[in-house]
């Protein structure tokens, strides 16, 4: 019997997760739910039916994980607990900062109504969540460094369309190869922000802008630019459309940490990821544990979980037996 | 209150657990056993005392966790299963192969005795472990590569060891770079053995023993080195112990795999390990473990685990509170 799965929002996260169901048989897509007109959303996959967002609540009993694709400042917070009253629910909220009081919300709300609500899921917060939880319990003591990119700032191209006289913008993070070296080394540096990462913007201007001005304030705008070393280039939309309408990722989190009776060894502890497309491979986390929630609702776990509650046999559709015998 | 634990078998690995406590202010040595003289056996921490290794069973109520240090050969498949009906027990049993018939002993006697006994933990089978499972769970379909090295191999160098005329010896497994940059390219490459690691050894020859002999009996012995480019340096015993006397090991877990509607994304999972100390850090991991077998039977769980079955949050000594706003 087939895991199914809803998804609720059809952007490139809705997208990759139905790409992702694609490839793993033990899961179908059962529906997808939208604020746009379903009429006019055409989806992938053949023979499923596409609902008004409101929708969702006549078909708590088509759906075993519902996968909530919304925005992490204004959609989930709302959505989130309020589907985990009818639904088990998996999100990517990604707002660091605000995690406690999200998983507060929606841990109440999947208590009170016995379902499993898991939170942050991607790959940060994520896998370099688990990463760093995992390589600091056997290090302790040790430093741990995160370092996002080359890839594609969604919330940072926006930052720079909404400059004005700016047509369209992309922007890449970069981390600093010489700062990641440091790290590697065991030195266990101390890295200011501009030290870890520079940002490069290819930037439309609209016609007739001033570009010195628009490379100005890009450069100077707080939070967003000013504490690094950015680039601005200029060019036209054929090039931004041609040359950079996909949107990869990666990053590395690094852990150096002492081991011996004096601190007498040092260890290197690296993951790292090189992703062609952010949202697909969030996605395929996504989908990996909706699996390890549908197990835990089945054992009758309620509440609010994230990646730091799940045994990773929970993600696998292979058996504890097979995972044995082929994977450790 | 701190976790009690026994260390069984005081040689690299048990030392390296001595050590981790140390780094771990939840944790205390509570005795070590050994089946050498306890009188003879000089241990780091003051206070603690060692004792004959079949008096363990008195120390029933001193030891929350007992730490088996003996090795996969022969030791741990008669201590684990043996130990586990009187003790929550870890043992680093890394003979892949008979993984599952360890497992089932030491799942019956555990389970029957109502303890929790975690096998097989270490780095690989282990870290590794988890992050082939884990890769292949988000990116099913796509393949796992893993290289070990640039370390020492105890296993070989005691081969070489026993080749007549040697006197002592040191063996490298080096991962070729050439291997690691195909994985990494995203190209799935079918890889052999001789493709993927060289083998480099350092030996001291007997006083006028025959090097051409040994170097020959070398490269051409079967399992060990017969299917690998293996280089053999012949070197003083005074270089040996100078230059060859840590024990670093490390190495890498790639995967590989492809999203999308048509898999036109390919993406690249890598974790990577540059350990100073082989047994040290494998010693580390047990005792982040061994945190997690307490918390486990804590909770009235029972019967044999493996990293493949514990929530990560169990190995840190954080709240899951501090965790999610700290780590997530």
């Amino acid at each position: 019997m087939s895991i199914r799965i809803g998804i609720m929002g059809y952007g490139n996260l809705g997208r990759g997760i139905e790409c992702a169901i694609r490839h793993n048989p033990d899961m179908k897509l059962a529906a997808v739910f939208t604020r746009r007109d379903p009429a006019k959303l055409r989806i992938l996959t053949e023979g499923v039916r596409v609902y008004q967002a409101q929708d969702v609540f006549s078909h708590k009993d088509d759906i075993d994980i519902l996968m909530i694709c919304g925005g992490s400042a204004t959609d989930l917070p709302e959505q989130t607990p309020a589907l985990a009253r009818e639904f088990n629910v998996i999100d990517s909220f990604d707002t660091h900062a605000n995690i406690p009081q999200h998983f507060a919300n929606v841990d109440k709300a999947a208590k009170e109504s016995g379902h499993v609500a898991m939170i942050s899921v991607g790959w940060d917060p994520g896998m370099f969540s688990l990463n760093r939880l995992i390589a600091m319990s056997i290090l302790p003591g040790g430093s741990t460094y995160t370092f996002w990119g080359k890839g594609v700032s969604q919330g940072h191209s926006d930052a720079i369309r909404r400059v004005e006289g700016v047509a369209d913008a992309r922007q890449y993070t970069i981390p600093v190869e010489a700062a990641l070296e440091a790290v590697r080394s065991g030195g266990n540096p101390d890295l200011t922000t501009r030290q870890k990462h520079t940002r490069e913007c290819f930037v439309v201007a609209k016609e007739g802008a001033d570009k010195e001005k628009i490379e100005q304030t890009i450069k100077t705008m707080p939070n967003y630019f000013s504490d690094y070393d950015t680039t601005v280039h200029f060019i036209s939309q054929e090039e931004l459309d041609r040359d950079h309408a996909g949107i990869p990722h990666g990053g590395f989190v690094i852990h150096s940490g002492k081991t011996g009776w004096n601190d007498e060894h040092n260890h290197i502890v690296e993951y790292s990821l090189k992703l062609d497309s952010n949202p697909e491979f969030t996605s395929s986390i996504l989908v990996a544990y909706a699996r390890a929630a549908y197990r835990m609702s089945g054992e009758g776990q309620t509440g609010c979980k994230t990646v730091f509650d799940v045994p990773p046999a929970y993600l696998s559709p292979f058996s504890g037996e097979e995972l044995r015998a082929h994977m450790l």
